[in-house]
């Protein structure tokens, strides 16, 4: 996990997720990516773009800000 | 402009710029970027990764989420 935004950014993906009851291979559907790199998401190893972020927010039916909050100090 | 994240990104980089009283080189310098990629991102040219938006949102000193927020409704 190499920079906070990661850190959060995988901290919301897996928290909306779950919310919604997918699994990472219904969330990968959903965004129209691979399975094994919304995991690599989830584990803050990637360095998403913005339009996959936008995606992703699309999939999850949340705004693209929502999915990069930090955590309340 | 292809996305609306991106659009949405282009008009806050721009605005928080303006409020900094920042020329485009000047955010390149505090972000460690090229001037040129901040004049694209700011034509929603380019598909900026999240590394990236963090370090301009930290140059600016707002949370990453306040670069991508969609115009209220």
């Amino acid at each position: 996990m190499e920079s906070s935004a990661r850190a959060d950014l995988a901290r919301h993906i897996r928290w909306r997720r779950f919310a919604q009851g997918w699994s990472q291979e219904r969330l990968a559907e959903m965004s129209g990516m691979h399975r094994t790199y919304i995991s690599a998401i989830e584990r803050g190893r990637v360095n998403p773009g913005l339009d996959t972020l936008e995606r992703l927010a699309q999939a999850l039916c949340v705004p693209i800000s929502a999915l990069l909050e930090a955590p309340a100090p």
